[in-house]
């Protein structure tokens, strides 16, 4: 029995180097932002005047339990930036702890900002997917504070004699600084805003952006910049989604206020190299689950000559297409959500760690662009040598075949009215006639989330 | 007993589950050239038209005993392209399989093109160490051939009526494809060629050509370009590399055909932007161990000013500077065996399999560039926050100092001599005294490679 366990065991041990070796660049570890690279070599100076050696967290605290009772605490907006590559996306999820959003937790609960998730009037913006990276995520949060003289979105703690506390003008915990120590690389806090107590980072998000990059290849990248714009504007999007009815999405009107095809270098929209960058830029009030994955497939397919710009005015056409084709949606890591926008906030940006930030980043982005650069090397001495580029485009999931087929000649998924009533039938919708003889379905008895209320939309991508 | 072993199978089972999501991207393993990606959503086409099926090996042929005797055998020169970063160097090592030479030879066995490494009379052109790639390494081995009729390298068996065999003319094995099929999909081989039963790939090579590749930042690069020409020519590089006294290595003089320093993409030679990359191309016909790194080191103190030109001529003046000042080696991702050139090589390239190979580069760099592309959008971002860029060199090893110690002012190493007395201690090396009243040192009892001889420059970087 044990000569079997002691196989096993030199098993795993060997996949454990294999994959650590795979991860292999010093910077392998969740896209490590900061690992200074080790060296057995003699060092351009003495080992001490190291100049980005890890900051070490509060020592000795965590065993001395603390009271948050006694405590300010206050409503907080926090910005997050964080490389969703490694991470299973952003959201918690019963089945892994490698989510953005798990890491988030831990590093609030181990820095004692709040005392538990359930009692921290926690709030995020949006979702992002598997694979997703974002620049600017906002959540809101109530945080601990040091704040015992109130302030915006302040709660003095109950009971306690805050006369007796000393109210000089002292700052506020540097939530940047404390978080930034202890979260892994790839996920960081940009600045922090004070908010009233009533702010909501869900439903108090102005607009969205999201860029979806990628490599023009064969595109025709004018083609696909003049499609983009036929998704301005208030649309059904049904048909450039993932339909997410059983958690209670129902209706898929949303508003795109801009959506462009542009260059990633400016200068470079004049050229024809099939290795420039683009970006596709939407910016909306509120999006629905995979939708830009979703626009970003069918602007594919523009761009390759397969189907014309006037297939998104047909799909946005409910009336006439209630029901969506069956298509991929563009892969995950070219995405980012790169902004959410809140009216009002004072956005406190404490300047070191963001040079901190920036530094890691540039060295990240030195990794990245050489290989970039190497392979582009290899690639053009391969073409020089007579190799026939692909036109295989790389940015849709699933295997490309020979003959397409066009849209709107495909099998279409299953129509909204028949998922509805799937979920009526299980109980998680329930329909309710309302007094003038409409209807309304709201969230049913064995919904996960079973508490009646108006459906707000899900916002995720 | 097997409690602790199943305890650490556990341990083991967890850590190979973080490892495989950190490696996350579902193009992890090993830097994969040809994965196309898993889709739960439904696919353009079906299933079963996927175009990039892996092609089987030879299914059946592994517990039947190949007789290699009874085949032909011929000496060819096979050319790889490889990805070094997930590898720990291209050399067989004691302590890990994880090399690039122990992946071919694990193909070249699982193909039975080898019997075994000791009997193929394998020769490489160069080692590449931990982290470097190539795109030219050449190595020459015996490989077993269909060529009954004979050809350039071919050896008939012994014992075999071959006139009994056909000797129409068929063709060779598909080295390439057979080769392609069982290694893992960051190491190809681009081409093969018949050559002379006495040619070797590495003392036969005319020309090693190295590229390094980095990002402007704030170096200045017309410096650089001057000074990268002062490595023109032949000198004793004892100073700009890593001396391997003890394997036998005892002269430093070679010969550096070209030295350049010039824009990747051409026209940004004119623009000052920071994230434009640049490319260090050397051409020698033999290079020490390290030492292409260590005059990019060199060039990258030149570059930030910190060393004068000047620099270059002086350390390659080994009367007046004969022990090497301590200092750093630029660091091994962005290395890269650019070309290995023989002459008179008839080079046969299979056209599918180089048209796989480029079509697998550039899915691979459609993701590299992107995510260097998202880097760069969110560092942009930053600095028009307001954040400030760091000057810090990211391509040497080790930390930065606030203050810059002159490499004439520092410590220096070991010199040449003391490391030849230490290994004469050891019986590693022996001296000898020749007629004329003059010195040899050779490999001594000791050795590692005990056998006299000549001692020949080991050429890696």
């Amino acid at each position: 029995m044990s000569e079997a366990l002691t196989e096993r065991i030199k098993e795993l041990e060997a996949e454990v180097d294999k994959l650590r070796s795979q991860l292999g660049e010093r910077n392998g570890a969740g896209e490590d932002m900061e690992l200074t690279p080790h060296s057995n070599e003699i060092t351009d100076c003495k080992p001490d005047c190291t100049s980005s050696s890890k900051k070490k967290g509060k020592k000795g605290n965590k065993d001395r339990p603390l009271d948050f009772s006694v405590h300010p605490r206050r409503h907080v907006a926090l910005r997050l930036a964080y490389m969703g590559w490694a991470y299973q996306g952003f959201a918690v999820q019963e089945n892994t702890e490698n989510t953005v959003e798990a890491r988030l937790f831990e590093a609030l609960l181990k820095t004692r900002l709040i005392q538990d998730r359930q009692s921290s009037n926690y709030h995020r913006c949006g979702r992002t997917d598997k694979g997703v990276s974002a620049f600017s995520q906002v959540i809101s949060i109530d945080l601990r504070s040091t704040q015992f003289c109130g302030g915006v979105g302040v709660t003095l703690p109950e009971n306690i004699d805050v006369s007796t506390k000393n109210k000089a003008d002292i700052s506020e915990f540097p939530y940047v600084k404390m978080l930034n120590r202890v979260l892994p690389q790839d996920i960081r806090i940009l600045d922090w805003a004070p908010v009233a107590q009533d702010f909501s980072a869900r439903f108090d998000c102005q607009s969205r952006t999201y860029r979806y990059y990628f490599p023009r290849g064969s595109l025709d990248v004018t083609l696909m910049a003049d499609a983009a714009k036929r998704y301005e504007g208030t649309h059904d999007f049904r048909n450039l989604c993932k339909m997410d009815v059983g958690n209670g999405v129902l209706q898929f009107q949303r508003t795109i206020l801009s959506a462009s095809v542009k260059a990633a270098q400016p200068q470079q929209d004049a050229n024809t190299d099939q290795y420039d960058l683009f970006i596709f830029e939407i910016k909306g009030l509120a999006f629905l689950y995979h939708q830009v994955r979703c626009m970003m497939a069918l602007l594919l397919l523009i761009g390759q000559k397969l189907e014309a710009p006037e297939i998104i005015d047909q799909l946005l056409d409910v009336q006439n297409n209630p029901r969506k084709p069956q298509y991929s949606m563009a892969v995950d890591y070219p995405l980012i959500l790169h902004d959410c926008h809140f009216d009002g906030l004072s956005w406190k940006q404490e300047t070191e760690e963001v040079n901190h930030i920036l530094a890691a980043l540039q060295q990240h982005w030195t990794q990245t662009a050489v290989k970039t650069h190497i392979l582009h090397g290899m690639i053009k001495a391969l073409e020089a040598k007579g190799a026939a580029p692909s036109n295989h485009c790389w940015l849709v999931e699933g295997s490309r075949c020979k003959s397409y087929k066009p849209l709107l000649e495909r099998p279409v998924c299953e129509s909204l009215e028949s998922r509805i009533e799937h979920f009526v039938k299980r109980g998680r919708l329930e329909r309710e006639e309302g007094q003038n003889g409409g209807e309304t379905i709201h969230r049913g008895k064995r919904s996960k989330h079973s508490h009646s209320g108006s459906i707000l939309p899900e916002t995720s991508s």
